[in-house]
């Protein structure tokens, strides 16, 4: 191993106590007192491994090792330091720590490199204080829309007055944005944040791509009726129909055994939720996902075509509202193979796989070519005080992290 | 016609005004004011048939009509004043003031009678003010639990100080219990609630009896994980079970097409919630009713072993809590082949219906047989302010029940 694995653990540690939360939980919501001492304590490990740090206009922790040509685009890494309100102490951390831990290593085994390195903290990866994530990462590739920060938090305070608070200024930011071209390519490292690693006996997997969500409100309206005297063959049954819809749902992407599709119905409301009256108004969300656009919009056009059916079976209206629909975005096959050659040296058999959530990387996909490394989640649990990774994992992840940066290093 | 139908749409025009809301809407809670100036209204329409008043003390207005023969078992007929906080204007009044219309009509005619009549508007049958209800049905027939005067309102005012306010002295109330024996029949006329007559272009029905109803809470326990990146055969998904249990529990009770078996799931809650999280718990109530008990008692079965089984499928942890369950209580064959016979001395084709809500008429059904009238309601919405019988319907309803009720007072 050419990482410290002793160092990495005493820094995840050290990162664990800032936001603890009950015995192994973390809270250290964005561009807040709490991010920004644990932005103090990472910029110094930076400043450690040799990186100068400033915090940019987006909210942003840069640190930036300068190459011996610092005119070629850079080399990023990261991930983010902000949590969930109740969550663990690897989501995002991993990321940023590892990366520090590379450029550390290199800088201690005096490795040349001509392209500068950076490694990124983003602002506000997690988006629920705002309702809406990735703000620093796609902040640097100018994907912002106009409205993301007049966004407030529950307590009335806008996105700008937080940037403002945390020492930022927003009128500057747009200067904050990489050129393109500037950035070579982006490594993220992460907490799998699913079973499948663990559900393998596998430290380590290669990610293939970002599956492209969508997610859809759907409204069913039926017509209320007593539950004890409408018959059955007259009813118009809101909440009968979510259920088919969710059974359809779930038999649409399980129809290919072992496909990475995923659909999921994880909230539903019902009008007027009285037991003794069947349900008038049912309004619940479709979380549909796939690595394959092509299948995934196959999946898509067999739902809408399901919706459909089963209103009109029930003497449902409906209706469909797009929330966020994205395309997958795929890591560029010359970084996975330049990973999966590290795995390979450290005779880990890493499988490729998919990530289902989104990670800063996805916004960076738009500017450059990246790849993610996925460390083991126990369990597979995750936004969560018991999610766990083992720092045994963490460190592997760290040198395969570490041999990746150094290969692409060599690439001029 | 024998009973007087300018007379009858009066009193329902004056009862619509007590508690209105909107314009056809009514709001009259149980043991308020509201409820005492519809009782007030309806003591002067009762005594202007020649009836006797007074306010028990289970808060039941009743008024008797003394017979020739006061020791002789009573004819009592009856419903209840109070309604649903957004409710109409027929669920229970229809069955109070068609009551009174029918003794009103007897004494015009001078029609001699043996027994006495008695004419009640029971206490408390919707039960959402204390969230249990038939308080003044079940009072009279000495079936109320020792808790039930305990129960406390949103505001927090006890069903106890609730009759004490309204002019009762709940330590007397054993006194007004009837003794065994000592009522002959009841007759209780209801608008349908539901759209059978309706749909058949039937004005009157005939009840069969009053389903018996199962009413659950089914708990699901499964495990919560990022809807992105737990694949599907790995989930423990709470809210997959409940769609399934639905679908599950209308295919048991469609099974035989045509029959009254009705089974529901009207609410529904998920934790946590959140559109990217699988479900974890998922809680939602059954309704199950049958007016055959064998059938019903089979399908809870089925049922039972369907949760059994989906569970098992999904490694989901279930907890079934039995909230209420009765028996069907059948309406007494001699007393439905008398409003037979008058529909028929209408020309009415009266057809034989269950009902699936329950009534006053199930508490009372403990003491002596007991018949009902449903009169047709529009599109069968109930519990609502569109709830709609026309005063043509109302009026035919409280011609059987006058027929019905000469034919039973010539029984000695």
């Amino acid at each position: 191993m050419y990482i410290n694995t002793t160092r990495l653990q005493q820094h995840f540690e050290a990162m664990s106590l800032i936001g603890k939360i009950g015995e192994t939980g973390t809270c250290r919501p964005a561009m807040t007192v709490l991010e920004k001492e644990g932005f103090n304590l990472v910029a110094s490990w930076m400043q450690d491994a040799g990186m100068k740090t400033h915090i940019d206009n987006f909210g942003n922790l840069i640190g930036r090792l300068k190459g011996n040509n610092p005119t070629l685009p850079v080399l990023m890494m990261g991930s983010h330091l902000d949590s969930q309100p109740y969550g663990g102490r690897f989501d995002g951390v991993a990321g940023v720590l590892c990366a520090i831990e590379v450029v550390k290593t290199l800088t201690e085994n005096n490795i040349a490199h001509e392209r500068s390195i950076e490694v990124i903290s983003f602002a506000d990866e997690e988006g629920w204080r705002f309702n809406k994530g990735l703000y620093g990462s796609k902040g640097i590739v100018g994907m912002l829309d106009p409205e993301d920060i007049e966004r407030k938090d529950k307590d009335g305070i806008s996105r700008r007055q937080a940037l403002i608070d945390f020492g930022c200024d927003p009128t500057k930011s747009a200067a904050d944005e990489y050129k393109p071209g500037s950035i070579f390519c982006f490594l993220e490292l992460h907490i799998e944040q699913g079973p499948v690693l663990d559900m393998g006996n596998k430290p380590i997997g290669v990610v293939s791509g970002i599956s492209g969500p969508i997610w859809w409100t759907v409204k069913l309206k039926g017509m209320a009726g007593h539950t004890g005297s409408v018959p059955m063959h007259l009813r118009k049954d809101a909440l009968l129909g979510a259920a088919e819809i969710t059974i359809a749902l779930y038999e649409i992407v399980t129809q290919i055994p072992g496909a990475p599709t995923v659909g999921t119905v994880a909230t539903i409301n019902v009008f007027p939720a009285s037991r003794n009256i069947i349900a008038e108004e049912v309004s619940f969300t479709i979380d549909l996902r796939d690595i394959d656009i092509e299948r995934r919009n196959k999946y898509e056009k067999q739902l809408r075509d399901k919706i459909d059916a089963i209103a009109k079976k029930h003497s449902l209206e409906y209706s469909i509202a797009e929330d966020f629909v994205s395309e997958p975005r795929y890591c560029a096959n010359w970084i996975k193979e330049i990973i999966h050659k590290q795995c390979e040296a450290l005779h880990l058999e890493a499988p490729e796989i998919m990530s289902g959530p989104f990670h800063d990387a996805m916004a960076i996909s738009y500017a450059c070519d990246y790849g993610m490394i996925f460390v083991r989640s126990k369990d597979g649990i995750s936004h969560n005080p018991l999610e766990y990774s083992s720092y045994q994992d963490l460190a592997l992840g760290a040198e395969v992290l570490y041999g990746t940066a150094v290969e692409i290093l060599s690439i001029v």
